[in-house]
């Protein structure tokens, strides 16, 4: 005799995965659900470019965007609330509080509206060093350092600061337990560490974020997205 | 005989806003909803800067803050939602379909998470050029002039043609009715159009943003959010 078994329809997911990314978190993300996904990895080229490809799939050629049953989603943000809405069923990741709720939601719109800008900024402005042709170097290297230190590195750390206050007391960014927040927040919190101007010296005024980095990166799923980058290691 | 009348409790609203800021549009937002509120104003300094005191409202120093019943809100996509969800009582900015309703979700993440970032970079570059030693004037000014060609310009270009595209053929860009979509995405769209390197000329390529533009710039609320920035002009 076989026992009945409820069969929750799963999605049909492609991951549509650009190395040195935020595609990684999405990969994490769905490990964290336990859903089943297709990954199509697309490479950067040498001028940390996305490859036009990237284009035909979303008109802003950015990655990740995923497809969820044939439907289009950009925004890392939006694309995990919505699938925390409609395939979270165990609430695997969803706490238990509409308060929890609500900073988890808030966090998702922080960590892409305000976390990420100034660090990439500094992405851009290191880069742009990196290329500056020699005659002008040092001069250059002098603008460029001035942006960065009137703008974009102070934002970085007040950012970090305010993270570093948030985790007081606490494992995951919305209590005891992960949620989405730790999830979108864990690529710009470990590219910002490495942005400042002294990361060895520096870094240990985040005790609370360095616990926290090394709580998340031992689960599976970060492992997982972690692997994929080791997979396609970046040609810049 | 008094006819018996339905009181839903409104909430205790503070808007703390800033002169040439985001909080423009919250309190467009606030004004389509029908909700009352109180501002206290901020203004910039002459270097452009948000004064400290908005850091005892938030730790990022940062406007549009709102305080809904003495809880504190921060992040314009965030607020909005959470305006949305608990106020909207008749549904006057929310869309009646799901996949609508979605839609608002993405472009209140988009907009800050995507759309934002290389906008505000090229404020953050001209505000540079402008201070740049008479020494280094032409040399400094090339520089930057890179960084926004080589990435902040085209990312902004990509935008508006995006942008252009979602509003083919209706009035907003969630469809036929006005929604926290248009608002949010009011303050970049502007801005962006400004940023061009030919404004005059290259906003023609933008028919259906400016005739958005035309449409949202009709609307009470917009014109009381503009009028909030006329009494406290900038000092920079």
């Amino acid at each position: 005799m076989s026992t009945p078994k409820i069969v929750t329809s799963s999605p049909k997911i492609i991951v549509h995965w650009l190395n040195q990314s935020r595609a990684n978190y999405i990969i994490w993300f769905l490990e964290e659900l336990g859903l089943t996904y297709e990954v199509k990895v697309y490479e950067r080229d040498k001028n940390m470019r996305a490859p036009e490809e990237l284009k035909k799939i979303h008109p802003l050629g950015k990655s990740p965007v995923l497809e969820v049953d044939g439907e289009i989603l950009a925004e890392s943000g939006y694309m995990m609330s919505y699938l925390l809405k409609n395939y979270d069923k165990d609430y695997r990741l969803t706490p238990s509080s509409i308060a929890l709720q609500n900073k988890v939601d808030y966090y998702l719109h922080y960590s892409e509206g305000s976390f990420h800008p100034p660090e990439v900024m500094l992405v851009v402005l290191n880069v742009t060093r990196k290329k500056l042709p020699f005659g002008i170097k040092f001069l250059g290297g002098k603008i460029l350092d001035a942006i960065a230190d009137n703008y974009a590195l102070p934002e970085v750390v007040t950012h970090l600061n305010y993270l570093e206050n948030n985790l007081e007391g606490q494992e995951y960014f919305c209590g005891d337990k992960l949620s989405a927040a730790d999830i979108i927040l864990s690529f710009p919190l470990r590219n910002s560490l490495k942005l400042l101007r002294n990361p060895e010296r520096e870094r240990k005024n985040y005790p609370n974020v360095l616990a926290w980095l090394d709580r998340i990166s031992k689960r599976e799923g970060y492992k997982k997205a972690q692997e994929m980058d080791k997979e396609h290691p970046a040609k810049f």
